[in-house]
């Protein structure tokens, strides 16, 4: 199903060679002011052809509000928002039509539904994350309304790794064109990019995402605990393979005695000494800041040559044409951000219905 | 909502120290003949007491099934299984009644409730996923009967790790206690863990699940990516930090040209050269091996006294006795199965509507 | 699937002839005091074996929470009730293993499953209806704290009806054994049920619900509106045929002008001068009283010989025998109550999100 | 929510007087032929201005399809369908911004929400149903494949009655304009709706549906009948104020020797020899003709001048003007079907994992 959250829900349609893509918010509480251009500047964080180190793919994204807000703010209908494609040229992508490109969607679509539009990837693109970062928009309007911020930023290319975030200055992140808020790090990122864009080749990271300012009791016990919900969200996205929060992975190499977050009294405020926890205790927010590191494998788009079989399972060779990403990190940041703003927004609701 | 699943559903329910927990599993196809002595050996290896590497709670952990079988098959009705609590000794946590213990639930749940059974944790023991492996097991007879097979084992405890699932036979393991198919490994971790209970302390590690026999086609485009449903499943878990299939964060280091799986006809099969997909394509399985890892933390239970805070706020001291785990792997194995069961089954009927 | 409900969400379980039925109720908010007593007493007015109109079958209905409840209050996880059943008497039901009943589910459910409970119709047996009552208890306690009043009674049992509910005392409905508050039309409806029951055979009627102090807003437009689920709840009910609202099928012989309800200042209350809505305007409550009847057919179980075929498809007797209520209407009161208060407390909660 | 079905799901968005209505079909299979002349033939039997006795506004409803079908199937992936509103003329509706029209939902959408589109009704306008008619169009495609066929007509206008579907021929509903398949009752019905819009009124009704070639097998145990989907769904459209299927309210007049449908075998084929049972037993298709009615009250737009408040609950007059349907049957008919087809459609595929 193409539909995501439980009250705070949205249901995205679209391939990246159709008419339109779009989404439909369904549960958006009325009363909430619709900034139209803010929807439209993180739209443009996404845009290809934003820069050198993107797909030079033309698109300007221009959304339309369908229906679901009225005299700036929403009531409480669903908001549905369209975005024309504009820059279709379909001829680019006949030959991938009876060839199945390596680590592409192509060969399991093909299986699965017998019937798949091969255009650009068709569902199966990236596009298809426009609409999230659309309805992502809205939901950050509604968290940013209850003091809730959501920041990503590219924390890893290849090998080249920023600082813990603790150390960075989060507003830095939209100072380069690679999003991340430690300019050194940034320059050496952005020099690896282009070397591998000049290789014809892609490259993979990390995107870390930090959101402060959660009241305490997001999530719910068992299957939908908070950072159960943060990683479907985040797999989700295209060319995600993995997921950790709090200390994660490294976790997993300490003794209970120096994880575990002693609480104090911060001030009349239940705190915790150290945040091992990532902000989030038995699947709820504890009130800390909440972190957590997604991973991008490389695009599998590259300008090479490659071995592949067709519909028929003949040999058949996947030609290394087109436009492309060499590295998709700097426009996973605002799709991270919009996964966790609708991760959260939606918890939001459904705390309010938790105590009589 | 303690629901899990779309067409295979579980609703699960009980707490640690009341008269029972249990799950209701909905959407069984009928027809499934119900082995209840396959579901008590899964109960079995998911049991306390059943080593010296285990906390010492005694449960027998019998369960009784209720509703949704006749004469030993399913018949598309719910099956409700109860599992009664045994070994209740309340008085052992009348001393967590008013103190919040580190690391674990009982300040979130106290905030976002209100009101809570802090009886052993109540909801947010881990005494819950007992119904979780009850109803994986009858995904699990649903899954083989398709010829599906998941495997789980113990492939990291604290720095020690196991070597790469290609080369172990995952026949071997339930040959130890500590549920890793290498031997000498096995027996490192187990003479770690002995060492770390002795010192009243606990330590994380790793789970791998491996799952051949997959159909091309399980899982869902864009939301409900099969690896993404698997990392919300895995994520569920109590103590898990971390998810991450195929080549997963490592991945994040190669290069597209290093990374993609080239296709090749194997005898009239497509298959792939590789497998850094870890099986899965565009969130779809390609009938690959679908391989992943779980990060369990270290477990916040310790024999030793810590600082915190009771409900009012004031300093207090959580005293380190009782009965503990001093390391969840082992237990975990067979929990891991169960959600990744769960995910398949929900997914292998999901695709049956995929196409006319 | 066998639950009910989007946000106060019911999922029952059980058969006639198994070792219990029951229910797990998820959403309920913490904090509600849970009056066992009351639960029981509701449970009390649906069980069999009541009165001399009802059937005979002796079943205490006696209930047991498992899960969810803490000192006397709900804790905002899983509460889980279960029933036992006591009189199993299977070998009453052998002789329809092989034959379908007429008007029964019999036939259809084996040909939907091809395996079936059959003892006493197994899950298509009204003894499900008990677990709903223990749920719309728990629902009543929710809407009670809230002002709000779910009362229904017999309306009509063949040709026999009682006035209507603005001229009658709904305290009185429990003061006879056919739940008709008005006591002279009770007597000719106990009357008539005598007769059909000694002619050994059954007879339908109406249930009609009032529903007081209702708060405007409860109900979503669109496709979830109040009373299209609770049109949806009432035909759930077993022997269910139709559902009215408001001015209902006699509505359709009344011009616009005579059936629109004008609004009203009424002591600075907008009130509106008629209530041909029932309460319902746009799918969305207004404050004034809804009501609404609920068609019940004959029941199906009568003590004659009737014709048949068997599951070969040959021609086969069915016989009329065993124990089987002749009408089912005093029965089916606190079922249509309970179901009515289970849409009302899953409308309230979701009421609670709809506007910042 | 405004989302409806579990496996074929649509969600339908849009206001009376915004940019357009739309609706996503989320759970199509792949490899159905979406013939776009079918579907706009069905709009066509909604569009306003089709005839002398329905509304006057102008739409030519001319539907795009915006994604989810390639070279004229569908893809599996979701089918956006949008139509643009052309006939908008806002001022007409300046008067009703502050006052509340009597049976409208303009109250109710004003207390739950605090903010509506107010313009010819907004969301709450019958405008909606003509997504759903899209959608049901598309549901048919899928139905007609299997051998089902869905057929409403108007059975009733005011006090003139259509004699029994089993004495009329269904296929000459489309050859007057009031949808009545008896010429001469539908010439009455025409007589009658023109004398009330003369006197500026309205006049309700009932429409009948009756399914033919439905499988053995549709429709699921307790809560999710078929008949109480149906019922839901005939429910959720404007205007509708009830439901009854097969004997329906009249059943209740009935002894269960009477009403009871016996089994037959008719050629090897299990059938019934009366059908009172409406095709549904136990909340599941038996084969046989599914029928029901539907109840629409008069229009609550009338040409007359009605009293009312305001939103300061000040004492106001609604004016009768602008354009309105005397009578909403002969538009309701292909709204009925679409709906009815709807939860066949989804029911259908729900049917196909009911057992291994």
């Amino acid at each position: 199903m193409n539909s995501y959250g439980k009250l705070f829900r949205i249901t995205t349609f679209g391939e990246s060679h159709g008419p339109a893509i779009g989404v439909v918010i369904d549960g958006c509480p009325s009363g909430l002011s619709i900034d139209e251009s803010f929807i439209q500047s993180e739209l443009d964080r996404r845009r290809p052809g934003q820069s050198k180190i993107t797909t030079q793919r033309r698109e300007s994204d221009t959304f339309r509000i369908l229906s679901g807000v009225f005299e700036g703010k929403s009531t409480g209908t669903p908001i549905a928002l369209v975005i024309d494609n504009e820059d279709q040229r379909s001829n680019d992508y006949s030959h991938i039509a009876e060839t199945f490109r390596p680590s592409h969607a192509d060969y399991t679509y093909e299986a699965k539904y017998g019937n798949r539009d091969y255009r650009g990837g068709g569902r199966s693109s990236a596009r298809e994350t426009a609409a999230r970062v659309a309805a992502g928009a809205v939901a950050k309007l509604l968290l940013n309304q209850s003091g809730m911020d959501v920041k990503a930023y590219v924390s890893q290319v290849g090998d080249i790794k920023a600082p813990h975030y603790l150390n960075l200055d989060l507003n830095n992140t939209e100072n380069n064109i690679v999003r991340c808020p430690d300019e050194s790090t940034a320059q050496r990122m952005i020099d690896l990019i282009d070397q591998v864009r000049k290789e014809r080749d892609t490259i993979g990271g990390r995107v870390t995402c930090v959101i402060k300012g959660t009241p305490v009791g997001l999530g719910e016990p068992v299957f939908d605990k908070l950072h159960a919900e943060l990683g479907k969200a985040m797999l989700s996205i295209n060319a995600v393979k993995g997921f950790e929060y709090g200390s994660g992975f490294d976790g997993t190499l300490l003794r209970g005695s120096q994880h575990n977050d002693e609480f104090v009294n911060e001030g009349g405020k239940i705190r915790t000494r150290t945040n091992h926890s990532g902000g989030i205790q038995g699947g709820i927010s504890n009130g800390e800041d909440i972190y957590f590191d997604v991973a991008f494998k490389p695009v599998a788009t590259i300008m090479m040559d490659q071995q592949s079989v067709d519909k028929e399972g003949n040999e058949a060779t996947v030609k290394g044409k087109g436009r492309h990403d060499p590295c998709v990190l700097p426009r996973a940041v605002p799709i991270v951000e919009a996964m966790a703003a609708l991760v959260l927004a939606d918890f939001f609701l459904r705390n309010k219905i938790s105590k009589l």
